[in-house]
């Protein structure tokens, strides 16, 4: 058993304190990984605060957006070696026999994939998250940081990065191609560098004009205001695509009418309520609503590869471990330019 | 001007009654049929007998299954001659300028299609149906029967038939994928027989057994009932591609979950409502929900070469002109196996 120093949380309203926490001893699979920085996704808000939820596992260490160098390696372990730049995502683990598993999909596990935090793995054991000094994970679900990609910009693309990248190739954004990005924030300032790098038309759905300068800085090729009606009547029919990380109720009929004939919304968010469109608003134009969730471990390390040759980097503020309480509150009242990182060498301070 | 007999309504609540209506004249590129045989499709009945519409134009000579022969043509026709089996469906005209127009889809012309009945044409004349001795209709869209269907069975394929081919075919229904047909109705029959001729695994998902046999008999590998719980755990996660002919309110969440991975769900029918979907079901397994809508010319004329092909015919009941009204309070009732077809040539005997 490993026992390292962590932050959680014991429950909605506790504030984040210094704990320890033990980990596994590494098996012959598994990586040891010394973690260098941990990304704050909103769902590591949600899981951590969200009042009734019935599926969090308190004392709660959050963290899916890891990054840090390997210390320590299983006897089996083939793919990594001590000193190595990695990263973990979303997931720690899935059936890996399944026809989802098998084709690079474990997001899709047709069993369920372990999530990296608030989850059981198939030891029963709880997964720990990265707001934590290190972590132990099967090297199959392990990815390599280029060596041109910064270790704190990285940190962010393993799952805001990855949930954008991966419905854009699947949908394939690419030269000729409308793409339209509905918010501008941790995913969606990811999707618009990623959606530019791709060659595609790439047009920002926004409610505030604040971000439109990093935005049209970043490549975008329009901005345009969702409060504004004329935003859907000048672009009606315009996007083949459309990728909205907004996990709010938004209008659908409205936003289905600015797909093209085939054209495609994907949700990737959760709001509160489910989400409501009229069926002729799909039937005109044979247009779909979908929804994508994350990326395979395979998928994540192309994502990887295109950011260090494309230059794609995450827009980050870094914190410190004592600052976690405040990032939630900020990240929650949409306040973040464009994901905050926590510098996990400040765990040791305490 | 020519003045033929036709039937209709002359309002929501009115029974159908003979009446002579004006059609025009051909102009160089129109094509003259003598109407032999005029489906009864469930649009037909909402158009006639929906009381709170505001877009029905009465009198109303409904009827967009139409079959029949040319007795004349335009000095511009090339396509058709005089003598030749031909149909007309859903709609007689587009803007034939737009993208989707040149791509053959005309049912998405971004301008939109004129509707072979209950519209006006883009001389501002209202459109009259095949519940009539005659139709004139522009070339463009006019399709050939082919010799060995049947008149009175191809009627139905022009609209029940081409709404089902459309989505199997855009959405790739062949050998080793697994599809669905909610609903075995006037267009779920032959969804199931172009399904099964097309090589899916093909399953019907129906509210009763009463249509078991037929289904199976027409090639089914399934017959599953939906008011059956277990339908929805023992068939999760296995199909590739559900197509619903259902206008009625559906759990679209428990029929999304029987989607395998990357699977479609594609709705054709308008329930009064909206249709109510919670995010998580599509973000599982990257599920689409779709629509579609009838199909292009060509497609049009593809299918009736693929059912010549593979003797994929419709299953009808043959009705004279006086049971209309009987017709469309069985068509409500669902009461029909599968499609009622009118003898046109009855219309002459008043």
């Amino acid at each position: 058993m490993i026992t390292v120093k962590a932050r959680s949380t014991s429950g909605p309203t506790d504030p984040f304190k210094p704990t320890t926490v033990d980990l596994r001893d590494p098996r012959p699979a598994d990586v040891l990984i010394d973690i260098a920085y941990c990304g704050v996704c909103h769902t590591d808000v949600t899981h951590s605060r969200r009042l009734r939820s019935s599926t969090t596992r308190y004392p709660l260490v959050p963290g899916h957006e890891i990054t840090g160098v390997v210390s320590a390696v299983g006897s089996e372990v083939t793919a990594f070696a001590v000193g190595d730049r990695v990263g973990v995502g979303c997931m720690v683990d899935s059936c890996r026999e399944c026809e989802d598993c098998r084709a690079g999909l474990e997001q899709y596990c047709r069993v369920r994939h372990v999530k990296t935090y608030n989850d059981l793995g198939w030891d029963g054991q709880p997964t720990i998250g990265g707001y934590c000094e290190k972590v132990v994970v099967d090297q199959a679900y392990v990815v390599r940081i280029p060596e041109t990609l910064p270790m704190q910009n990285a940190a962010s693309l393993l799952c805001a990065g990855i949930t954008m990248y991966s419905p854009l190739r699947h949908w394939k954004a690419s030269a000729g191609k409308r793409v339209a990005i509905v918010g501008y924030g941790g995913l969606g300032h990811l999707g618009v560098a990623f959606s530019v790098a791709l060659g595609a038309h790439t047009t920002v759905l926004e409610v505030t004009e604040d971000k439109k300068d990093d935005a049209l800085g970043a490549g975008a090729d329009g901005y345009r205001l969702t409060t504004d009606p004329e935003t859907f009547t000048d672009l009606a029919g315009f996007f083949d695509l459309i990728i909205s990380s907004v996990p709010a109720d938004l209008d659908y009929d409205a936003f289905l009418k600015l797909l093209a004939r085939d054209g495609t919304f994907v949700n990737l968010g959760v709001p509160k309520g489910p989400i409501k469109v009229e069926a002729f608003s799909l039937l005109a134009g044979r247009r779909s609503l979908a929804g994508s969730l994350i990326g395979g471990i395979e998928e994540t390390q192309e994502m990887l590869e295109f950011c260090a040759e494309h230059d794609v980097q995450s827009q980050i503020e870094m914190i410190d471990a004592d600052r976690i309480d405040e990032a939630f509150d900020r990240v929650s009242a949409g306040d973040v330019r464009y994901r905050f990182v926590i510098d996990i060498s400040t765990l040791a301070d305490v």
